[in-house]
């Protein structure tokens, strides 16, 4: 038995995951020990009620409601109590008292990572948010140092299980939106509050903190454009089908070079993928991160996205990470914010759409459809017309080329105003082309 | 700008790899330097000949055949010469000098990897080696850091991409081994020589690379059993399709448990993949790594796994590691052999299988076939009975429940010397259900 130098850890929080860290922390300790180079000895769980129920059995003594006191002379401080406050003042009181931070606070590195990360620079610490984004799957350390030499141009995400879950079932089952999320609720895998998943914020937040880390570029959470899953059909999931693609809510997180000058792109939307590509089959709750860099060339990131137990994983991956880190000696390395490239609105963004119109069966209508593209700078790859039904009704599915959002969007004003146009069903954009 | 100090970087080789790795190391030093932390600055590239072609347009006056001079004041070293000598002896001098080593060389890790480790721990340098498997995708790091904290329990890779080439071929096309190859072979894809991907040697060394990561233990390349794809014929993957599986080769490594005893299992060989299983659609010559982990669930990594520019994006990953630890101070982390698990003989591994045999067509020939199966251990899940031909043959597929490979192989040969049994048409094991 080597004896190894003991890193004190504290941990705030224990939820599905802080008490899956516990259990974990305690039941491996001598493994972790050979792991990590130090014996890694959990000196007490911050929690708001001693008394509350938890998913592992833990020992008793080990709880406090006194985070403050905790933290003090802790050599690594674990966060995941969630939410902003009073998580940003402990993870900052935890930096400057000497301690590296290990968190999987999605929503603070979203709003306060900036600080944060300065905090740590100036004395020397260490931040790890592999839990943050994409539960167990390793995708902050390959972004932030396999790929370090490498430049990112695009990273297109599924990266909340909830909304995956709910569009594969959609998808496979037909069912319609509401259906799906009423079920999903009762099984656990949606909130009694959907909005967080469904409205798109969660994906937000881990499109910001992918963004930050892939164009070294400070990403405010206000620049990332949202669109939630709300508004997705069985019926607009069908003709995906038909036209050979998948719906799923992906944040992307783009560079772009526009007249020469660089800048990035971060939004989350439901998209089209086409069905070959391989985030078109990521199913259920499941998570995937497709990268693509200038020279590694596409890559992709799958597993669990979410549960206690495997975000505990990449938790504990960070806790050996910063113990090797104390035992070897050395400052931290900072988040690298050097580049701070230009955020683009989403309106200068450029993608492909594919528009879907309810038109009056008559002569002429394709002709001002195409006119009205035309004369708004879109321009069309592909149509299909059919009838829909023998009220008069037909439907013209349009893909177009790549055009701007800004052209696109009051374009698709100028369809929905014409005479011709009943209705404008869906407009979406393709990715993954 | 930033007046970062300099890092002196010595190159060994300018092969595919080694040459785009200069390329990008000069024309990517601004940015470099701001991911880094340290002005990366390139002293030099030996090479055997000066006056080779290259694959990239170098300045002349950075070439030299002497890589000992060149190692000499260097902070890091990229070996990407290749080769067993004097590859092993230059990494064990750069380390010797106080210089961190990036490597891309599989064969040379896989053979002496635990006499490099040593000699870095020693002196407290540290050996990077993320291109020398499935080049450039992220794989070392995840099962370094990312798992640390977690179990693995077993790896499934797809780590040849000529093999994975081949395969997919004969899969799409129904064509036979020898012309895809001779194919293969022209498109570059395939070496003149191509022993050491078709029979299972490249795979094998990796194989053992990333068993010794994931299970913290020295896994010999002799203790690696090892088949090739030479045997797998038009009709095995024909019938392989019929049973809802595509053959892929597999290097598995994975953890058992034998009488209350743990140990590791690490082989390559053509198995049978489920057609559902994420690892059945990596198609071409691309690679995918598919890790089962305790607490972290199963996670994939998917890229491609060769190509010059591609695998110098995972050595670039790596010098800018190396130049981050170099400024941050510390000494470098070893690589932990202190789990140290006994490796199993392919005998003692059990794993499902699939046993085609070619049979007389008359009565009693299936309930002779069961007898010999249950006499030797081996237990039938499924079994379908076909009648090929007029002249009396008939084809019997078995479908096995776990069996030890030592029983298996010898009720095989049963089976072979029966009377009643024309033909072993082909013995396969089935992995990822």
């Amino acid at each position: 038995m080597i004896d190894y130098r003991r890193l004190r850890i504290a941990l705030l929080g224990a939820g599905s995951v802080g008490s899956q860290v516990a259990r974990l922390l305690l039941e491996h300790r001598a493994e972790l020990a050979d792991r990590a180079g130090a014996d890694l000895e959990l000196v007490g769980i911050a929690v708001r009620d001693v008394n509350a129920p938890r998913d592992a059995k833990l020992p008793r003594e080990l709880f406090t409601t006194d985070a403050a006191a905790l933290i003090h002379g802790a050599d690594i401080v674990i966060e995941l109590m969630g939410g902003l406050e009073p998580a940003r003042e402990l993870i900052l009181e935890a930096i400057n008292s000497g301690a590296d931070v290990v968190t999987g606070n999605k929503a603070l590195l979203a709003t306060s990572g900036p600080e944060i990360f300065e905090s740590a620079e100036q004395v020397g610490a260490s931040v790890y948010y592999e839990a943050a984004v994409a539960g167990a799957i390793p995708i902050i350390r390959p972004l932030r140092d396999s790929l370090a030499g490498d430049r990112v141009k695009r990273i297109m995400g599924i990266v909340n299980g909830t909304t995956n879950y709910i569009l594969d079932r959609m998808d496979t089952e037909g069912a319609d939106f509401d259906a799906v999320l009423a079920d999903a609720q009762r099984l656990g895998y949606a909130e009694a509050d959907p909005t967080g998943d469904v409205e798109g914020f969660d994906a937000a937040q881990k499109a910001a903190i992918l963004a930050s880390l892939a164009f070294h570029t400070t990403v405010p959470l206000e620049s990332v454009h949202r669109e939630g899953i709300t508004t997705v059909t069985a019926s607009m999931i069908e003709a995906a089908r038909h036209a050979g693609f998948v719906i799923k809510l992906l944040a992307v997180a783009e560079r772009m070079d526009t007249d020469g000058q660089e800048s990035i792109s971060v939004r989350v939307y439901p998209a089209l993928v086409p069905r070959e590509h391989p985030l078109a089959s990521v199913h259920g709750a499941n998570n995937a991160v497709f990268v693509e860099a200038e020279a590694a060339g596409p890559l992709m990131f799958y597993g669990a996205g979410a549960g206690g137990v495997q975000t505990a994983s990449a938790v504990l991956g960070d806790v050996v990470s910063a113990a090797r880190r104390h035992i070897a000696g050395g400052v931290g390395v900072g988040e690298s914010t050097r580049a701070n490239l230009p955020i683009l609105p989403i309106g200068a963004v450029t993608t492909r759409y594919q528009i879907t119109l309810e038109v009056t069966d008559q002569p002429g209508v394709l002709a001002t459809v195409a006119s009205i593209l035309s004369d708004g700078g879109v321009s069309v790859a592909t149509v299909e017309q059919t009838v829909v039904d023998g009220a008069g009704t037909a439907r013209i599915v349009i893909g177009t080329h790549t055009a701007r959002e800004e052209d696109l969007s009051s374009t698709v004003q100028r369809l929905s105003a014409s005479d011709v146009v009943r209705a404008v069903s869906s407009v979406l954009r393709v990715e993954g082309e």
